[in-house]
């Protein structure tokens, strides 16, 4: 298959390439030194990739950006972050990408465990996760051509113990590799409507 | 209890008005013919509404637009109906809000069945429920001062039959009475970060 991978070049998108590589075709895509550039932030910089890259069989997107920071610290403004990144940049990502993707091909969005089980500073990230969780499960009952679309949603990972370890205390990471067969399910598999929890 | 309930002309604010009135004062609020005039699209209205009503103890939102239409008539910017107004417009009025709700007060949202049982042109809605639903539990973890929220997810209501009953077949509507009553549960009970589903 020919699979665009949205963030390859991060934590979990490094973890999906290598996992994929060996049996696919897999285009990177990220704002910096990837295959194709793009900023899902962006309508327009979106509508130039899928020109770019013509048709697929698969786009992934663990690329996405969101606030971190306490309730009483958060704002419309601040909060803007993960509207614009992971909720509407994974979003629209699906909504411009559908005439890229060919027949029985699938989309494969990611959340994160923050929406099933709250840590400080994370409620901008929940909401983020939850929007994406429900628009998967939605967008499936209707997508045209059979093509599927489904959700993965990590726990921490321990590759990001370092980063992320102090705001999960009691969290049990979980290696990346195992994060990315979910990715390899959604893919590969024959699911749809589909969150699939790393926890 | 002084109780804002923003949306309270609509079907479903109606119904909560009835119920709450009673026993409560209720100032009403939204952009035609209420105590208060409000857009929750806009920030700088909602600040305004603040400003004016002080300090109350219960905050109900009833309000919020959403896009209908088909999965591929879904784009980056009809899809924004929906997050301008049933997720960011709620999800503002409580970061907003903070500051207005008396010690042990609360917030009630609302989202609705789409978000859990898909129907034709629901994507967007979907969205914006699962949003809410995923803010509200993780919001709930951080309220200051034993602050509550929770939110409400009504089936279609009788009332609105005429509506929207062609866009929900086999959906079994509840009485927008009986959906009253989870406002009520929010408002005058003591659970937080709660999703009542009257289904
Ligand atoms: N790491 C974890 O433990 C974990 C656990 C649960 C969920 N998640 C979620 O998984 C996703 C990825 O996490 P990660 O830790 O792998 O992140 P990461 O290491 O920071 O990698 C992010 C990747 O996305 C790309 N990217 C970021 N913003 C972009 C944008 N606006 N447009 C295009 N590409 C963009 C980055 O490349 P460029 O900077 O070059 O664009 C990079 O390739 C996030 O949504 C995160 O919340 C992570
Ligand atoms: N009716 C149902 O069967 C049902 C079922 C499940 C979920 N829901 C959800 O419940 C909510 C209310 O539904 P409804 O049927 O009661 O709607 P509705 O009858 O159309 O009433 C909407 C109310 O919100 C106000 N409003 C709308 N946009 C606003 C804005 N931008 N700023 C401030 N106020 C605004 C309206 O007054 P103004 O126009 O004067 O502002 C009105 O009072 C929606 O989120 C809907 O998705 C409804």
């Amino acid at each position: 298959m020919k699979i665009l991978l949205v963030g390859a070049s991060g934590t979990l998108g490094s973890a999906v390439r290598d996992e994929l590589a060996t049996r696919h075709e897999v285009i990177t895509a990220g704002r910096n030194g990837a295959d194709v550039e793009v900023d899902i932030a962006s309508v327009e910089s979106m509508k130039a990739m899928y020109e770019t890259i013509g048709q697929v069989d698969a786009v992934i997107c663990t690329a996405g950006s969101t606030y971190f920071g306490a309730l009483e610290e958060l704002t419309p403004e601040n909060n803007e972050i993960s509207i614009q990144s992971k909720l509407k940049g994974q979003v629209n990502l699906v909504l411009l990408g559908l005439d890229h993707v060919q027949d029985k091909g699938s989309f494969t969005l990611t959340t994160g465990i923050i929406m099933d089980d709250p840590i400080k500073g994370g409620v901008s990230s929940a909401m983020a996760g939850g929007a994406i969780r429900a628009f998967v499960q939605s967008a499936a009952c209707e997508m045209p051509r059979g093509i599927r679309i489904n959700n993965v949603s990590p726990n921490m990972v321990i590759e990001s113990i370092e980063k992320y370890g102090p705001y999960f205390p009691g969290f049990v990471p979980v290696p990346a590799g195992r994060v990315a067969q979910a990715y390899r399910k959604s893919v590969e598999g024959i699911q749809t409507g589909q969150t699939y929890s790393v926890y």
